[in-house]
């Protein structure tokens, strides 16, 4: 039996097709969509028909939120490590292992609790299809458990054992890639589609890196990278070389890093809210985007460097911040967040797309960065547990 | 017939005295506050009884927040001049005749609507008391017209005609000035507690400031004034002369400016959310505190220059970009906004204050800070209707 459901009453729609509506968004006003059985059936005119109505009210409505980035498998919070850094402690990512021994010791019953607790939250900002890595685990068993947690809730998982060296290897940094890329690779592998390591002075370094991707290729996962956070290195021009899907943060870039982004199909993910967090600069999202690469926005929702789920969150920084338009973040967080996890169905809002959508309380997207802090976000379509 | 309400299970409570709880915030551990006939009764460990209880759930409550500085009555929006703006335009405040074209054409029951719209949704983000400032109307009719419907839902009332030269008085400031201390000052004196002008190069000098305020003050109101936002100027010091209850703004300042406000009793009030609206530099807020002075946050709610209600979002640019600590946030949003408004009955959680409360979904005061972006404001007590 198909089921349709109808918003009606759409003031701007975002459909992201140009050639469908005004703009680079593709933005057609006085609008409904159809949704039918969870596909976008159609766009027209205010008026359509349907099973079930929702009334936007006027205000605009958008793809659903891609959030490409997330590490939303962890036990207790960093709160005071935060306050320390903003009263001018420095941050190295050290605080990992905090989290790493709070979710080693918590049950898994209580990890899905945490989890399902950050997707409704999530879901409430407007965000219908969400990446989760592990990375608080760091042995073979607790990478696995975390990923199995995951993968309940979303197909977007990301094995990330090469996130920080556990203390148990201090000095045996070759040793933990090794069971990385082996032992601990093949019992989360089966729950991955992708994996992930972070390429950055103190954590892993480009050979170490490039070892977790060549092992993750070989096991069939798809491949992204965490890189040039805290300083310019060797993370960007690896995910080209390896053609990663996508490398995230690229708080730091030379000429030549943004030269391999632009003639290469890896997103460049940013993370503002991480930058925001530890009071880091924030990217020169103008020169990636000028010189011709694709760009992706995400929460980096985490305990240590950003705890948001807030994808409007990142838009305003991104804006105010990075000088993106508003139409290029918006771009960003829908269309962006899904090249960035190879996606063709979500992030647009067209015939045969996925029926995710987000109904703001305001006549346009650029209330999103107009209006900072304030939650916009009045219904998000695309139900909590079909976070795929 | 007293009623009570017990908030029971708090995580921290905050009660702004330090002579009942923990450090500069006075917190109280699993705590308890009773609230009877709308004023605190007491505050003790968890479990105390009362007609109506409301379960914390061990979130932390607050001090409902004191917003000590919007615009609130005004028609239309200015998304289109913001995002020109973050397109490089320059600001120049210009754009307030726009809102007063718009303000003026629209009846008094619509704007009654407008402004519930924006206090229900300060009220959701943990205001409790509000001050609304009149500005968009700038000629008799409409300045008063425009307090009238602000004090439907506060006392704290501010008349501010002196917000922009109108186009039809260009080239005739002092004459606009003698109006606004004369007719308009009589015909708006009866619905305002305060008087307020806008002192800055484009909008009204030190000389038609002081004329403004020495007005308003033999009319019998409080005094107030916007100064120092686009650069150094006489605002500050004039403020300070005249003994106003606090001085908005205070983005650049002088040497002069810090000792002037530290050897007196005026409230230095941020406004950060413009700051970052309108990418201007944000205030040295460190050394305004480490001089002495007492400071205030506020949201600056209005269609061109900060168009949010979120005191949450305030806190965390305040300590990201102003180097504030999150406790000393925390008091410029509770204790700070009081003091701009001189009162004493609010910002604080003691017997005999004001029943008004936050509720958040965090364990921590630190949270809004540390989770930008994230509505966590659970429940606002203080019902909306007396927002007071």
């Amino acid at each position: 039996m198909t089921e349709s459901l109808v918003i009606d009453n759409i003031g701007s729609l975002i459909t992201n097709d140009p050639t469908v509506g005004r703009g680079a968004l593709g933005i057609i006003e006085n609008a409904s969509l159809v949704i039918t059985d969870g596909a976008v059936e159609a766009m027209g005119p205010a008026g359509a028909n349907g099973d079930t109505r929702i009334d936007a009210k006027g205000g605009c409505v958008l793809p659903g939120f891609v959030d490409s980035h997330t590490h939303l498998v962890f036990a207790g919070d960093r709160a005071e490590e935060f306050t320390a850094r903003m009263a001018g402690e420095p941050y190295d990512g050290g605080g990992i292992r905090v989290t790493t021994d709070a979710t080693r010791a918590t049950p898994t019953d209580e990890l899905h609790r945490l989890v399902r607790l950050r997707l409704a939250e999530a879901h409430r900002a407007g965000t219908t299809t969400i990446e989760i890595k592990s990375g608080y685990g760091l042995n073979v068993t607790d990478e696995a458990r975390s990923l199995e947690v995951a993968e309940h809730y979303t197909t977007e998982t990301t094995f990330l054992g090469a996130h920080l060296l556990p203390s148990e290897y201090e000095g045996r940094a070759d040793d933990y890639i090794e069971l990385v890329c082996n032992e601990m690779l093949t019992a989360s592998a089966p729950h991955a589609k992708w994996i992930d390591a972070f390429c950055e002075e103190g954590a892993f370094d480009e050979d170490q890196s490039r070892a977790v991707l060549e092992a993750g290729r070989a096991a069939g996962l798809g491949l992204r990278l965490h890189g040039n956070q805290l300083g310019t290195g060797a993370g960007v021009q690896l995910a080209v070389e390896c053609g990663c899907a996508s490398v995230d943060h690229c708080t730091h870039l030379t000429d030549a890093d943004i030269e391999a982004l632009a003639g290469s199909d890896t997103v460049a993910t940013f993370l503002p809210a991480a930058d925001f967090s530890t009071r880091q600069p924030y990217p020169d999202a103008r020169r990636v985007i000028d010189a011709g690469a694709t760009v992706a926005l995400a929460s980096n929702c985490n305990p240590g460097s950003s705890y948001t789920t807030s994808i409007s969150f990142c838009i305003a920084i991104a804006v105010r911040e990075m000088h993106m338009t508003i139409d290029e973040a918006i771009q960003a967080v829908t269309l962006g967040g899904a090249a960035a996890l190879q996606r063709t169905d979500i992030g647009h809002l067209t015939p045969g797309a996925s029926g995710h959508a987000v109904i703001l309380a305001a006549p346009s997207h650029h209330h999103l960065a107009y209006r900072p802090g304030v939650p916009l976000i009045r219904q998000t379509i695309g139900p909590l547990g079909a976070f795929v």
